[in-house]
């Protein structure tokens, strides 16, 4: 069975070492001292291993079965989900007002990273919540907060979002389901959805979905889409669960990966709705939400790295197979463990390398949510709102790409299932295409967010490394190896910026052909950024005597390993950039 | 249900534009005329259209099963089988004195891609039986050759390959199966396989396998193993089957993909087997075959992204998604294809590019595998020794790699079973695993070939892209767009090559820490030679008005695409190369 631990310690770096979060001035932060969030990492990582990480291969081979309209989780989900619920796993930044902790998203994002990684099929009942739960927060009146929240916060009540149709997933525009307006102020919803994650199961008495739908004689297309919460069953005036609604699963898709997850066909047959928000503002609604939502799916992409690659060193320390080039390594064995071979390393420092400048960047954006929404930042939200498509897409590719190098460390019995790290990867590709295809956020960087407000946050991006890299170029032992990399692969990406601006007016598909590698581009000056960061605490850390010394010189080499090693693929993407349009949309459609 | 349609214009264009076969100096060429190896390919592609693709998902879903000792292959398996074996499809370059067809390596190597695309588990029944029937027919004494080749030729009888043992894979030297000398002359085989890809099913009357084992008191580690053939069931003298022997299936893998091909643990237990070949120098006798089986799993690599490749422009052009950024195209639809979107044709020119030129140089090497043959060429065998695992470790992580790619264009509907691409993705994984793990495919390439007979096959690879552009330098069209990013790539090849001369002899890992980006760069300068090549062929055809001319500035513009936008990739390698073992190897074992 796949092993799992959290990263407690990597954790507690980059909260307090990189981001230094109990000094920063937003509100609740102060709490945030060592000693907290090392009892919560702590407390969250004994769950996932001892709780969540068993019941990821159940998941994957079981599967959620839909029998008589009932769809039946695997064997020990409801036990696992009483335990997060008990635990309060499922409130830790929710409202006080709705019995939430309260405590800043940065945390909550630090705690989800262990049950991720162990289980991000089940883990997915209480994500989906989460949002739905923030959806109702924000937008909801008094009373339907009132009516709603206090059970979703529990996960007594679970949630789901409802966007997808058949015919369009992206293009939401050509929505078809319905909403008519009753007299007594509710809704009648009518249509199909797809690809509904945790759209029904056995663990919670009730189901709140959110729905996205059309209210007729609305303006066409994505203008006049509404949000409407949707319950399973109807919620009586004293809080009671009434009659069944008018929504029932139509079936269960059989999937690649995250088989614990019952991904559902919703059928909506003039099922009671109420609005949530304004009529015709759903989109709106949606995208409040849309920054946390893509940043979970952003640190699935790296969580399943990491399962992945605990296994694969495992897997390298323990495997004999071969000789060390350069001598006997373990001579009272029959052979060496794979780890001594430079391939095998080349590929441990290539995920290790990713994965913790990934967790870096990743809470940094947790951080600057916090910043946006509990100091009413603006500059935090641009920039959080910029950096948002990079986490997700740039993320999740490379957390699918080292899942898949993690099983290649296993050679042939990665291939079989029951080592568990196929799983891995076959999970780990589903983030790659929810909550946005990896195109679109492409799309979404390079057409809006690179724009946005006058182009004012990624200038403020591009300022942010180049003073970080001015006053730090004194320290001879950081230059070399973290910040000349750093400017020349942040050289790169501002050329690339250059050739849109200078090539995308005249034909906005040289901007959009090169969109793709600049979103990996900017994934990887980002990093490089974390990784200068972390190099630089670490040296501060070795300075000030901390205890742990290995620790730190890891993570400078690891951090050495990423500058030297990836880094350099900035200049790859940028002359791909540079050819522009021509040879990407040189044919027909019919020459394909 | 996914479409295939066999690329039958493509491989002729390779045999005939690229390669002129019918042209060459080689045993059994001359009768390659265009007729003929298009008539061959269109039959092949009928059957892998009408017969091998409706079976695919079949097989993905139903698997092989395990009763009572005996193992079922997918419904529909067994007929489809009868029809490859009744049509000759199994003995196209066999032996014609074992009743074979003795045709070129090249022409059945073109007749299998569409078998491969159209359904690779099935067909590895059948590639794994050639791969025994190669194995005796080159060490076989001619009673063994007369007792096993003929129902092998036809498949009447199937083989497999027995190497790998639960404790050692690439390792060989580890192995533990025993080989007792009897006094009639045969052996008792004893000890456990796995991995045994094709092991047992119920589609042959017999199976013959291939099993390395040490006959107890020889050389210790890799230099003691033997070759031997050990039928399922004993052959009596008169061809009669006997008894049968003493091999069983311990149990059936649950993999990743290719859920089709049983893959079986097979345990032997004083099994009856036949020395093949020298004693101890089983190994000898494997290598053998290995650079056929290497590129036969490369076409594995290309072929699998070809089919995945077919369904995404096909969805492409299908899926109305989105509105064209430069106005819309499609007015009468409610949106657009996805295929008007710059980043989808991004997507499906980076497949097709590669897959174009991964199908020309699979074949360039089946081509010099027969001249290396048929004419003893011993030039041809160190070139095409030298670019196996390039063809086989690059083409297969492509080759995934696209399939992948494939499986994005269909966003959420890529990941659901139904569509059928994940199938793609999961069967063509395992190429990268099988027949020597991609990164002991790139210490090959880096720790033997590249020194193998002093240097030669290396610099004469060198020698012959430098002699094509100098002949062609002189043609504008031709120079700009192809031979200038090939000198540019080639350059950074040779230049880690240098650094490898220069670093590696000091210290091994530095030239070990960069095997598998120098197998990658390799790959595109490989691949930018055959485009090269390629683009001028079809250059050619246009000025000799040839009739079909979309296809030529198709091919063209494919060319471009990959000259422009993939080949730069080269210099990213060789920045990473240069970097040497330093940061690869910084870390202790118990820092990972």
């Amino acid at each position: 069975m796949p092993i799992y631990n959290a990263p407690a310690k990597d954790l507690q770096f980059v909260l307090h070492n990189l981001l230094k979060v109990s000094e920063q001035d937003i509100e609740g932060y102060a709490d945030l001292e060592a000693d907290f969030t090392g009892a919560v990492i702590e407390e969250a990582g004994k769950i996932a291993t001892n709780v969540l990480a068993p019941l990821n291969a159940v998941g994957d081979k079981e599967g959620c079965v839909l029998e008589n309209g009932v769809v039946r989780t695997p064997k020990g989900f409801q036990e696992a989900f009483d335990q997060m619920r008990d635990g309060g796993w499922t409130a830790l930044d929710c409202d006080p007002a709705y019995g939430g902790q309260g405590l800043p998203y940065v945390m909550n994002t630090a705690a989800q990273e262990p049950f991720v990684s162990s289980n991000m099929a089940f883990n997915m009942y209480q994500g989906l919540t989460h949002g739905a739960y923030s959806a109702i927060n924000v937008h909801g009146s008094d009373e339907l907060k009132e009516k709603f929240l206090p059970k979703m916060v529990t996960c007594e009540w679970t949630g789901t979002m409802n966007l997808t149709e058949p015919h369009c997933g992206t293009d939401l525009g050509l929505m078809r389901t319905k909403a008519v307006p009753q007299e007594n102020g509710t809704y009648k919803i009518s249509g199909q959805k797809i690809f509904i994650s945790a759209g029904d199961h056995d663990m919670a008495d009730n189901i709140i979905h959110l729905v996205l739908a059309k209210i007729p004689g609305g303006p066409d297309g994505i203008k006049g889409v509404s949000l409407f919460i949707v319950p399973k069953f109807i919620v009586n005036e004293d809080g009671s669960l009434g009659d069944r609604n008018g929504v029932s699963v139509g079936k269960i898709e059989e999937k690649m990966g995250i088989h614990g997850n019952s991904t559902c066909v919703m059928d909506y047959d003039d099922a009671e709705g109420y609005l949530l928000g304004t009529e015709h503002k759903g989109m709106r609604a949606m995208f409040v939400m849309m920054n946390e939502a893509r940043l979970g799916v952003g640190l699935q992409g790296y969580a399943q790295a990491e399962a992945a690659y605990q296994n694969a060193v495992a897997y390298a320390n323990d495997r004999l197979q071969g000789r060390a080039v350069t001598g006997v390594e373990n001579p009272d064995g029959p052979a060496d463990p794979l780890i001594v071979h430079p391939d095998i390393r080349r590929n441990l420092m290539e995920q290790k390398s990713f994965i913790e400048g990934a967790r870096a960047l990743t809470l940094w954006g947790a951080n600057l949510i916090d910043r946006a929404h509990r100091n009413k930042d603006a500059d935090a939200d641009g920039l959080v709102s910029l950096l948002t498509p990079v986490i997700k897409g740039f993320q999740t590719d490379k957390g699918f790409e080292y899942a898949v190098a993690a099983q290649q460390v296993f050679g042939g019995h990665g291939y079989i299932e029951e080592t568990g790290v196929s799983q891995f990867a076959r999970d780990a590709r589903i983030a790659m295409i929810y909550e946005g295809a990896n195109g679109v956020q492409a799309l979404d960087l390079v057409g809006r967010k690179l724009a946005q407000d006058g182009g004012k946050h990624v200038m403020a991006f591009f300022e942010m490394i180049k003073t970080f890299i001015k006053e730090n170029e004194g320290n001879e032992a950081l230059k070399a190896d973290f910040l000349d990399p750093l400017k020349a692969a942040s050289k790169d990406l501002q050329a690339a910026g250059m050739y849109f601006m200078q090539n995308g007016m005249t034909n906005p598909n040289n901007a959009l052909s090169g969109s793709y590698d600049f979103m990996h581009m900017m994934g990887h000056v980002c990093l490089g950024l974390m990784w200068a960061k972390m190099g630089k605490a670490a040296m501060e850390a070795l300075e000030a005597g901390a205890d742990d010394k290995a620790f730190y010189e890891t993570k400078i080499a690891t951090g050495r390993y990423y500058m030297a090693r990836q880094l350099p693929t900035t200049a790859m993407h940028l002359a791909r950039i540079n050819t522009g349009a021509d040879t990407v949309m040189a044919l027909d459609a019919d020459q394909f």
